[in-house]
């Protein structure tokens, strides 16, 4: 086990009726006025908007709104926020939704608070010293953004899509009510289980020897798995929901990478095909790790054959560790399959994605090698993205 | 799954040579003039004191010491630490040792900034509102206290063993090199596991659905049997001591308990046993626990029987219940064995205890029912002491 930092402070309030509690943990971390984030119009018709305003207002906390946060979040949004938080001298961010809402709320506070472009950031212009502090009304169950130290933000002038990592960000609370994930849509539901399981992957392929977190990730990774096929059918299920919404946060603090190197090429490669092409990260991930597996298999099987024997449950007895990766990986896509997604990325983006075009903007943002489980040239890239295809 | 809430704040500074950071995070979070505390003569003898000093020193950070804390803390240090503390108006409290020690610092914390008896917060006479921040230097891996919210302290006058909890307390931060560990004697280790692992049961034991959190607590739980028997061969194996310690941990940050009703019978019957016998916890939590196993299996089997197959590996087929948890519990009753521990009271006090004592004592402190797995009469809890003989 290497040596490693685990900070991970936010206070998760978690279980039914828990929006609620809004105001009094907004004023519990020093919210006065808040600048309230969110996407659509769902948490506007679903009442979760106004019950999460009444609660700030029964708290006597006065607020604005910044509505209209698109997956796949882009810098306008973010600069929008920033005016309204220097306007209305707000002094706290709070996301009501999902990873694009919070990565769009997180990039506002650290911009709110600066002389500079926000963007400095996020293409390692500068170091952030300072944000405004962050607090979340979780929606959907994905990116672990209510834990994570990270925000993702896509530059509408290139199409470029970054990520900015410091404990600044990190929210102070995140209210947790898997009740309001029911309404999701299936294809969210199903997008956000593949982000969640990828962002255990991305740890979890690593060289460093770790058996305990290993062992606990596994487990992990075959609980999503299991809960989402029960979700499949009975998209209700309370107890199935609340596992999702807290594997996903787990997933993404940093407790499953502790002590060990981590790789993201997975993340990397898909972040390519989200930017250019719009698709949903989840939905680009079921394409991109199955691919991934399949090539770094060939340089380095060890904990290929352990998840496929481990969390995809191939039974070893009488197989050559060929044909247990092929097996493990076979029944990952099956996996994607049976919630309903693609695995083949023509399919998902509608025709050949433009191969060279990706390559050329990872090498860009990237440099000439991706991930340490196996290094990856950009012609290893390539190939990847060819097997994805 | 019920509603929670999680909040484990304190930073983690894991691996080789991170005491010499002790200085840097204390002043991080505004040590200036700090208490050191620690135990016997081995943290002085390793040299750990004077590395922590030295690295106190390096940023400009003054100090006092209180050393000398024993095992099953007691109020006496904790008065003699808070007088100290406000005499050399001490704004931190640095704890240098196991669970004991940073027992002792949290109720110094407490008390050091409260106009009446520290003992109010255990007795049950007051509620905290404020305390001292406290740094952890750890040493010894089992009680989980470097993240938790309680401390433990035995009043001498009674011998009342009483604790407190509060996110008041909770440690800033906990430093925590693996390599500190290889040179405690073998009782203190396997005690260590004997405690990590009971607060993995307290929590696993519970009649509350919990499919996700089951199956991690389960794997940390094999996880710490696994490692715990390669330690016994090679104590100074570190990957082994690394995963013991941060199992330790993890085990009682709360992370095994979330949205369960937690049990804690079986610390309680312990506690009264190491408060009247002077024995280590650990040691007595090895005796307990298949006891209050085999009592509460006949009334609420179930996860006894899951205990047995998904931790201690039973194969359950062909065996009927019964058989199946009987042979969990005697298995269970190996790993303590092979660890070196005795699984009879009698053996661990070296005479057949006072039950009525234990028992009435049990009574006072915490009235007629304890537990919730299967809820426990005063005359349970004296069946559970004869069982554990």
């Amino acid at each position: 086990m290497d040596n490693f930092r685990f900070y991970s402070p936010t206070e998760f309030i978690f279980g039914r009726d828990t929006q609620k509690e809004t105001g009094k943990m907004t004023a519990n971390y020093g919210g006065v006025k808040v600048l309230v984030v969110y996407g659509g119009q769902s948490a506007e018709k679903s009442g979760l908007v106004k019950q999460v305003t009444d609660s700030l207002d029964n708290n006597k906390i006065s607020y604005c709104i910044l509505k209209g946060v698109q997956p796949n979040p882009t810098d306008d949004r973010v600069y929008e926020g920033i005016g309204m938080a220097l306007k209305e001298g707000v002094n706290f961010i709070l996301a009501v939704g999902g990873g694009s809402v919070i990565d769009t709320a997180k990039a506002i506070a650290l911009g709110a608070v600066y002389d500079g472009d926000f963007w400095d950031f996020f293409c390692g212009k500068g170091t952030p010293s300072a944000a405004l502090p962050v607090g979340v009304v979780l929606t959907i169950p994905a990116a672990g953004s209510e834990a994570s130290a990270s925000s993702v933000i896509t530059k509408i002038n290139g199409l470029h899509k970054r990520s900015c990592r410091t404990n600044l960000i990190r929210p102070r609370f995140a209210i947790m009510n898997p009740e309001l994930t029911m309404t999701l849509p299936w294809f969210q539901t199903a997008c956000g289980i593949t982000d969640m399981l990828c962002h255990i992957y991305e740890r979890y392929f690593s060289n460093t020897p770790a058996q305990l977190v290993n062992a606990y990730s596994e487990a992990i990774m075959r609980d999503i798995m299991d809960q989402a096929l029960t979700l499949k059918l009975d998209g209700n299920n309370y107890d199935a929901r609340a596992d999702i919404m807290w594997a996903s946060t787990i997933a993404h603090n940093g407790l499953c990478g502790v002590g060990k190197r981590e790789d993201w090429a997975t993340h990397f490669l898909e972040h390519e095909v989200s930017a250019l092409y719009n698709v949903v990260h989840g939905a680009g991930l079921a394409c991109i790790a199955p691919a991934w597996l399949k090539f770094v298999a060939k340089r380095n099987p060890d904990m290929v054959w352990r998840f496929a024997v481990n969390v995809m449950s191939v039974d070893p007895s009488g197989l050559d560790t060929e044909h247990i990766i092929e097996e493990g990986i076979n029944l990952l896509k099956d996996f994607y399959h049976d919630l309903g997604l693609t695995t083949s990325l023509t399919e998902l983006v509608g025709k050949e994605p433009d191969i060279d075009a990706l390559v050329e903007s990872l090498h860009k943002n990237l440099g000439d090698m991706i991930g340490s489980y196996v290094p990856l040239s950009i012609d290893d890239c390539r190939e990847i993205y060819q097997l994805a295809l």
